[in-house]
């Protein structure tokens, strides 16, 4: 475990509509004057605890060391989920305990995991609807400021976890879907590259999605002519279909959850 | 009055698509680069002056004493209205004086309001578009300077309020309006906790909104089935309305302005 | 050239959806965790190179002297357009070259530019899709923490520049076109006060886009009665046609690259 940096990341489903945010921020300043904020998203899909684990893995490792990373999407808010927090190897987290940390806890077995009970970290009216800021923005302030983990409460060694979608490979076909479509409507799977070389090979192959097949990988989205649609692997080094300056989402109408095909040729690989 | 602490708020309806709230921060930071900036919202309905009090309202006093609130939604920029600042128990606002700080003189009658007429705190040259660069941010960073808010003007006592729509309880009906939708689609009325429970007391009573009937208070989101609507109170205990991991607004087709009505029962509380 | 002072804005066409803004954030403050970040705006029109020019002109000015100015707009992400840096007379720009910078070279003819060239200011590992992580975020990092722009990689003379549309002056008419949309609705041209002032003087003028026709320049929007079309220098200085509290783009139907004109009367100037 790495001395926190003073730095608090925030992802939530809130928006920037309203004040939630910046209410949360409030109280982390209120706490701890000196921390320095960023805002990772504030655009999860509402309630949407995949999405969110999944934004998170993309995200926080190009922190420093020592970062508290503070994700609250939480459709249980006031019910039985614990809130919890993490100490990693790294980076610390803070959230409630509903499977947003599933990523984090696959890549890093050994991290304490903390639930939340001492009161004096909190604010001292806590409501039933708005833990972020009464719950997870005061704790995160409190690790930021240096507060160790173990002060917050016991040890616990069964947090959620969620069912992430990984990819099947049996025989010629890898079968993944899509997880993600971003801003640039780009539709990105859940195969890596590493995933798909090791299936593939040197082999030929048609990557299938809603109809539309592909048969290379391009390594840019400027190799292909505009308009055109293009298989690559993106900055994240998972599958990704794009439409050269266009959007892909609208081009092929596919969305989160729909399969991804890859046929990989039987014979000999092919001359590229 | 309590010394600027360096932070200093933004709250616009300039949106983010634009380079006009970036602009404002460079002004900030070119008087005082030490300033610590933090988004409120920049999504207020554009023009919507009750709105921005409102949301100033929720969020402004769970920041540090000694901050800067700057508001700026301003539909008459370089007419008549003037500019403001105004020094509270903990907060300081800067903003134009067309209502936008009803709530804060309410809750703070004792506060210091000043008319902005010094120019050199200004930028030399006035737009008559877009005071918020060229009065309100240069103001805002001299005051998170350290400024005393009377170098800027003279105090002014007749600060312009809004009529804040409250609720109006008569025998046995509260009568509310929706003042708010969130990001979640919740519906937000104006009618608080205390007020709720003063009129109710242990008797039943059935919320009405747009025909829709509902007869308890829940205490989370999570007590009710998904996709059911329930009431319950919401951060800002004000009473809300909402449907359990979906949209309330879409279901109940309600907006801004819509009446929220409690009828209360004649007997004995019912035991629930 | 001024010292860098530790500020950095960023300018993107990535949205908040995605981690990817969040992400050069990190980037960023791993290799100078006293940086100061500011966000200009990541809503650029996707891919829209000339429009994040004009975005970066608007703002940039108003930052302190020694900001790095990080713009990202980058649809030939990972083909033959350089990564490159500029060194201007008080301020630092890094990002693709491909015409970003082409009013800021315009206005600044002496700025030193260089083509980012060093892989040890680089991340180790350099994708083919996301260089704002890999290249342009340390790049910037390493200029705010003082590294002088000649250590990135050597001077370069040939620095891509856009054809940024100029209004046509000829006889009595100045022809210019719409060039942005703001938040608000309204239509900026690319028509100066000073370029009208100059043609027009003090003679009689009818403004027309799309069959509207307006025969005065207002000071403020508020002159106008609400619901009403206006014309009025913005802050900017630059032509806009508005609506009184309302959408001027709406009700005008006025898109980007939409003629405007100013038809002068041939007579002596009308009393007004």
């Amino acid at each position: 475990m790495v001395p926190a940096c003073g730095l608090v990341t925030l992802t939530t489903d809130f928006s920037l509509t309203d004040s939630y945010v910046g209410t949360m921020k409030g109280v982390i300043l209120r706490i701890f004057p000196e921390a320095r904020l960023v805002d990772i998203t504030h655009q999860v899909t509402p309630q949407d605890v995949l999405e969110a684990s999944l934004v998170l893995e993309g995200g926080y490792r190009f922190f420093p060391a020592g970062t508290v990373h503070l994700v609250v999407v939480d459709p249980s808010v006031g019910g039985m989920r614990r809130p919890i927090l993490i100490a990693g190897r790294e980076h610390y987290f803070v959230g409630p305990d509903n499977g947003t940390f599933t990523r984090v806890l696959d890549s890093d077995p050994d991290a304490l995991v903390v639930e939340i009970q001492e009161r004096r970290f909190l604010l001292p009216n806590i409501s039933d609807t708005f833990h972020g800021r009464d719950i997870f923005a005061p704790v995160a302030a409190f690790l930021a400021r240096g507060i160790a983990p173990e002060e917050f409460g016991p040890a616990v060694r069964d947090a959620r976890r969620l069912q992430v979608p990984v990819p099947r490979i049996w025989g010629d076909q890898i079968r993944g879907e899509v997880i993600h479509i971003d801003s640039f409507g780009n539709i990105i799977s859940n195969i890596s590259r590493e995933q798909f070389q090791r299936a593939v090979g040197d082999r030929g192959f048609r990557v299938l999605i809603n109809g539309k097949i592909i048969d290379r990988i391009h390594r840019t989205y400027e190799e292909q002519e505009q308009g055109r649609t293009l298989a690559l692997f993106g900055s994240s080094d998972l599958l990704e279909i794009a439409v050269a300056e266009g959007r892909a989402e609208r081009r092929i109408g596919a969305g989160k959850g729909d399969t991804i095909l890859i046929q990989i040729d039987e014979g000999p690989a092919p001359v590229r």
